[in-house]
């Protein structure tokens, strides 16, 4: 038997060899787990401000039709985006989510022997993604609350990598780096590497985190998702820009029928609706001064973020554990970063006012126990 | 580099290998390959009875609701799932349609090395994900248009298979095997070795069809879907059932997060609306029968079907092959089996009435030129 290890199920030697793992508890698993409801959804970075009227338009117009599979090639939806950012159709690739598509990447690029390098404690899915395919994770130490571009591309060279993985702007920490530090990684990886760079948060950004959009650079692989500004995390839907080769390396393995009929129209109804994510992002921007001026009144720092979500400092690992389950004693539901330097911090998605206001008051009821 | 073709792209073996291939040609995309809109869509063994009315309203109502992320755990839907089938929620796994559980079931089995068995011209969507996985593939020919049971447990202990797969009721055919053929099947196989039992078409199937569940047992998993008589398939919600053992090594590696958040609360309520299945495949029973009645009048037979679809045997695959050019040229998609002998028959899904009549007209105009 491959594995030597499972003398009754004849698994992989790869899916033999791995502990099981998780990489986010949710929401959902918390309130069974405790047997409690959440009041306060703040912890996973979803959009409190809804979908677009226009998704939730087309979604309800469409619901009759889902008996149909939705189309395998997401073509529409592939058009406009290829469309928006100046690239051809068979520059765009549609799957289930980033967290889909980073699998997908690590399955084309990874295999046993293969060393990926990414940060510390960034966004776990990739990790995850990674060992799932039987590679070897080398992570380089945040540098002052930013990912260590530098760092990555030495880490990378060292250990021959052929995946680097970096989010810009980055989670859990809201910090970014500029277009130029991200060029530079991309110039001083070894031969051949691939820069898988998401951008979930891409909308939050200033437009100088944002390298152009080069589709003849093989180097980078970009990450896109309706899950954050557009709010339709619970549809799905990401996407992937690329050069037309790894378009076609993953079109040889993706699930053709991933993509649910709704989520298609519903993301393609949102790309449409730009003012409804000018609202959200101005709306965010707003929601976060706020975090930032209730941690500045309570004696507490925050970590500069250009994404819907904020670090609030409290000054140790031990004390954002005990104030994040305090929080959850009380239904309001906020994540911490897993590592230094960032697990001093809590982090808290921006909400609505009232959501922000009801934040405040039990924020502040934790920290004065 | 590992595989030693590619010297631009950090691709891992496995996938530089790989041929291009997508297992099926959607409606969509012959519509855009022949610039001609398709006015009857009986192609895909989609419901045409559509949705339960109960879960087209649970999706509009949480429409709005789709910025939050679906339970990563589907944990309601598990619940009553286990509950209708006697089992515990550890041996049900929701995930993206069958087409994402066949991916999962490959990937826990299959590496290069290791040898799996089916049919010659079975769905071909398995196929696609073992070769994927870097699997070798070993095909039994069909008997008589029926899955060849004892033939894939020749084949499996000849090879040393480690996963063998069939669909029963079977696609394309539309046959069946008994409960007593599988279990036969099952005990001849070699050891180890998992026997994956597609029963998309269940709910369509005699009950002899069905081995009764036995959730101790480490040699099947069983797939379902809500796509066929649930009228859910663009909603992408299949389920798999199985030892917990099977249940875990899949939780070590699968996409947290893939099942949309709309499609759980549909899938959830289309279980919970067993009136809506009766009455779909009661419709389904009477559109087989005036399929054949049709066939018969127009001296040609059928294979018998336990499925939402009927293979019409034309006589030939040259043949099959003229008549579905032709339909598609008058807007109509039906498919037909990949490989002998089943490519002697068009295989065209069950529609509504009228979809009937239509078809009728259509076929009967294609056939007399």
């Amino acid at each position: 038997m491959p594995d030597g290890r499972s003398p009754e199920l004849p698994l992989s030697a790869i899916v033999a060899a791995l502990p099981p793992s998780t990489p986010f508890v949710a929401p959902e698993v918390l309130e069974r787990r405790h047997g409690r409801a959440i009041r306060l959804r703040l912890g996973a970075n979803e959009s409190a401000f809804g979908p677009s009227p226009r998704a939730v338009e087309v979604m309800r117009e469409a619901a009759r039709k889902v008996s149909w599979y939705g189309d395998p090639e997401s073509h529409e939806l592939r058009e406009a985006l290829a469309e928006a950012h100046g690239v051809g159709v068979g520059n765009i690739l549609v799957g289930n989510g980033i967290d889909g598509l980073l699998g997908l990447i690590a399955r084309v690029c990874v295999q046993p022997g293969v060393t990926v390098v990414t940060s510390v404690g960034t966004y776990p899915t990739f990790g995850y993604h990674v060992l799932g395919f039987g590679g070897t994770l080398r992570s380089v130490p945040y540098d002052h609350d930013r990912i260590d571009c530098d760092g990555l591309a030495s880490m990378a060279r060292e250990v021959q990598a052929r995946l680097v993985y970096l989010a810009n702007p980055d989670n859990p920490s809201g910090t970014w780096r500029s277009a130029g530090d991200i060029l530079r990684l991309r110039d001083q990886m070894p031969e051949p590497c691939l820069l898988a760079l998401d951008e979930a948060y891409a909308d939050f950004a200033p437009a100088d985190a944002l390298p152009p959009i080069d589709k003849s650079d093989r180097r980078i692989v970009r990450v896109r998702t309706f899950s954050k500004a557009h709010g339709l995390a619970g549809a799905r839907v990401g996407y992937l820009i690329a050069h037309t080769d790894w378009v076609s390396a993953m079109g040889k393995i993706r699930n053709q029928f991933e993509v649910s009929r709704l989520s298609q129209l519903a993301a393609l109804a949102s790309l449409h609706d730009s003012e409804h994510v000018r609202r959200v992002t101005a709306a965010v921007a707003e929601g976060r001064a706020e975090y930032e001026a209730l941690a500045g009144e309570l004696g507490l720092s925050t970590i500069p973020s250009t994404t819907n979500f904020v670090c609030i400092d409290v000054g140790g690992e031990e004390r954002a554990r005990t104030l994040l389950e305090a929080l959850l004693q009380r239904g309001v539901f906020v994540r911490m970063p897993g590592a230094p330097p960032l697990n001093r911090c809590i982090r808290v998605t921006v909400g609505r006012r009232e959501d922000r206001a009801l934040f405040a008051d039990e924020f502040r009821r934790v920290l004065s126990h």
